[in-house]
């Protein structure tokens, strides 16, 4: 199985702090690491086939800050597909003139729809072929960039249509949003004023979010196991999906729910 | 105007060399740089708003060895489209279950054409227009990956519409072949047994081919200005395009030409 860690903010943000807790987590996930970064419309998507704990790549992620308001970064342990550069998460694909961007944590048995539109796949893995059927089935029921909560009501149609098939835990986000959907682990954390400080679950290293921070600030954290022990992460549900805007859970334009991350 | 790298090779091979002496160019090229690497199907694709003499991401590229079989890099001079990530070139794109990557050096005028298919503009440059409409067209024009004979075929007949536009000096590669097209300033030489040693032309830099090669190693280098001194670089004519695969330029089936890179 994979890792998923996932960011969206309300200000431009770098990752450095959490994805080193989470490249630590790459000793046993050592397939190959991944993250995407957006700013504004443009995203920088690096991968690579070795371990974020010796590719040069991911050193470059921990030690540069790429500020960003929506990450999505995936440490892979090989189950379907070879140890090769294009099977790699996060994958990238354009759709309405946006790009969009998904990684997979999980086993999907037997999927294999028929991607006969515009969508697909390059490399082996049944990730990139669930990507694929999501952006073809998206790219149906929408003419052109929906609302967040249009795409969520879409998704929510699509997405237990592929969970059907085994493990479908996922993040995909377009720049703007960040949605995230639950089969078996994700957690997820919302830092925002009054900041405070927090450690590593993994390393021995803590950061004091209020010195780097303004009080408007914002960033939702999704990761698949909690990374720091002193933060109150909340578990998702299985079969749960959350869409994350501007560092804040969404909520649809239509309901009045409560504030749960 | 921007400047445009091109590498095809019969084996991985780093483009640290070459990337040093283009990269020393970015500063008259100032408005962000890029670079993609194949390796096999798979593709990393790095880009900067900021120049290549002082982006972290370029120092990267300098200086860790990613082997790859084809590379496109470019650095901008903004004339059309605002100094921002997603008008950084290369552009990707997947089309019949592969990526491809396409940078432009050069200004199209009154290019607008109807996109009316699965590609669409993510940034405002007429570069990335292009791509999009060659990407459409050549979608329609084949129902799955053409041959390199094939798709050259199309092309010639697609590229000039674009170059009647105005400057349309590009590279556009899938991993497997390599398609660079001359408007006004396009350069090419071929690295091969018996390799010597080149200096680079815009910085104190000397490398000794013969000893990082076997014989039977082979890499095509197509750049907008030669990058070294002392190797016999064969400019394109204006309104040429050259293919290159597994390093050496690559003769349609049908036809008997000379070797002329």
């Amino acid at each position: 199985m994979c890792q998923l860690l996932g960011m969206n903010c309300n200000t431009p943000t770098d990752i450095m702090f959490s994805f080193t807790g989470f490249a630590t987590r790459a000793e046993e996930h050592k397939d190959g690491f991944g993250v995407a970064f957006f700013e504004g419309r443009g995203v920088r998507c690096f991968v690579d086939h070795r371990s974020a704990r010796e590719s040069p790549l991911a050193e470059m992620v921990k030690r540069y800050p790429i500020k960003s308001d929506n990450v999505i970064a995936h440490i892979r342990k090989a189950t379907q597909g070879r140890v090769a550069l294009e099977n790699c998460h996060p994958f990238v694909r354009e759709l309405w003139g946006r790009y969009w961007v998904f990684a997979h944590n999980g086993d999907l048995k037997h999927f294999a729809p028929r991607l006969h539109a515009a969508f697909r796949t390059v490399g082996d893995t049944d990730s990139e072929r669930a990507f694929c059927w999501l952006m073809q089935e998206m790219s149906k029921a929408h003419a052109s960039v929906p609302s967040v909560d249009e795409l969520s009501a879409t998704l929510a149609e699509l997405v237990p249509q592929v969970a059907a098939h085994g493990t479908f835990n996922f993040m995909l986000s377009n720049g703007v949003a960040l949605w995230a959907h639950c089969s078996t682990h994700l957690h997820c954390v919302l830092r925002q004023h009054p900041f405070a400080t927090a450690r590593l679950h993994d390393e021995d290293l803590s950061v004091d979010f209020a010195q780097l921070t303004t009080p408007s600030d914002r960033a939702a954290i999704v990761v698949t196991e909690p990374l720091t022990t002193d933060e109150p992460w909340i578990a998702f549900a299985p079969g749960e999906m959350k869409v994350f805007v501007h560092g804040r859970l969404h909520e649809p334009a239509t309901e009045h729910t409560h504030f749960s991350c």
